[in-house]
């Protein structure tokens, strides 16, 4: 299999795993729904992608990752559905579909966020119970939990929210986005070290998904500025239009791109080491190197 | 000491554990300050005074339980704040205090409550990784989650909204309430048992905080209809203004008197039995015989 057919084989793989989890019986139908709208919506899955990657590449089990790769995702597609509300965002699409609270009302929307990162738990802790309660399984959860609370995701978008229309300096920036999507990114791939018994190559994991996570966000901005907004599903200029600073309205575009360049060689290279079989640097360059 | 004093020594201990976790550090103020306002704020600490009462009446360890016990509060506050949000119930007061979106905005308020929600299985799994892994932690995290996931606390929500307006049958307010408010009234009671390792008691805890949780919301439903404002610290009549069906509106006030009488009757003679120092029988009393 080539590159692309081995992503789909592995986003499909994730899909089906999504699929079955979102499956809740004994709920509400309608909350269900509107949680199962934007979990399978679309999306390039990459935090269930880079976790059961770092696994398989430390020979880690791939079936034993899944249900906290899956919790990442779930944690995720609720941080859209609340940074979409009209009182946060106001967006009214998001990958190219309307936004949760545009489908099913504002008060739905808040509560299937809700839901979601609470059946990230349910997921997740379930799993740890059925898999034989193990240590390692309560400290991939922990680091997930850590990584999505106020210190990691939700932290940040307090901080972008506090920056709008604020001129913030280059620290505040990469602190945002160190918070608000480097967190989670560095949790993914963590927890594929963790589950794969191999603490010992934790820290150049977080080393390598500390410069993906940055590179992936100047890529973004890059994107937001230059982009094509047929294959992003949003707006190009939305930044400029929410007044917010990003890569491109601090350092400019030229310079942008040239950090772009540098922290996408350094995750290259990590990646090169930690996984021998050459998956994660195509991931890598797969994530980095695109128009959407 | 009489019960007030030993009810205050156990409010205080679980206030002063409360500051402690909500005390955080690496996360912008603004956020942790409004998570603090509404779990600080007051209120009689049900949850975690039922969990930590149960596992005491079983010679479980009261501080061993204290982190389950308060995960339990910070959820029920973060619910608190969610509902009460304008998309949702919108309601200005909550313990005769404005509410959490008035005083931060309504995108601090849905933060802060994604925050407390992170927060909660934040705290209860450090405490399973530094009280040594044991299965039990694990058990005990996966009963709260479960409680407050869309097949328990969030469920009841939706059930709730669904609701309004319309004239309910009895069996939907039953599972409403037991979904929304006896979900974590039953997890507070069942994780006392569970860290206190008395797993043959769960049944009979079970039963106990289904008698209870029911009987609460009945006499919560009555003090609506007849209660006094100033000490409730919220409009009375306010179900009826929202146009929600209770156990007054359907059976009317007589009827509902007797069916809390009934229910409070069966906790009271299981919480005989599961406490021989009389302590959970006097909270019993002292949940169900209220003003506010």
């Amino acid at each position: 299999m080539n590159f692309n057919e081995k992503l789909k084989s592995k986003q499909d793989l994730i899909n089906s795993y999504l699929r079955e989890y979102i499956n809740i019986k004994d709920a509400p139908e309608k909350i269900v729904e509107a949680m199962k709208y934007s979990l399978m919506i679309g999306g390039k899955r990459i935090r269930p992608m880079l976790a059961i990657s770092i696994c398989e590449a430390l020979e880690g089990d791939l079936n034993e990752v899944m249900p906290f790769a899956c919790g990442l995702e779930l944690i995720h597609t609720y941080s859209l559905i609340h940074d979409d509300l009209p009182s946060m965002d106001n967006d009214d699409l998001r990958r190219g579909k309307p936004t949760n609270h545009k489908v099913f009302g504002e008060a739905i929307a808040i509560l299937a966020g809700d839901g979601l990162l609470n059946s990230a738990f349910e997921i997740m802790l379930d799993a740890a119970a059925s898999g034989g309660y193990k240590n390692k399984y309560i400290r991939a959860i922990a680091v997930i939990a850590r990584a999505s609370g106020v210190k990691g995701m939700i932290g940040g978008q307090v901080i972008d929210m506090e920056s709008e229309g604020k001129n913030i300096d280059i620290d505040t920036l990469y602190e945002m986005h160190s918070k608000k999507t480097g967190a989670l990114i560095e949790a993914a791939c963590i927890i594929g070290g963790i589950i794969a018994d191999r603490e010992d190559k934790l820290e150049e994991i977080r080393n390598y998904s500390k410069n993906l996570g940055i590179a992936f966000q100047i890529v973004d901005d890059i994107l937001d500025c230059v982009g094509d907004s047929s294959k992003l599903g949003k707006m190009v200029g939305s930044d400029e239009v929410n007044g917010k600073s990003t890569f491109v309205s601090i350092l400019g575009l030229d310079k942008s791109k040239r950090l772009a360049e540098k922290y996408s060689k350094s995750a290259r290279e990590i990646a090169k080491v930690l996984d021998s079989t050459g998956f994660l640097v195509e991931l890598t360059d797969f994530l980095l190197n695109r128009d959407h």
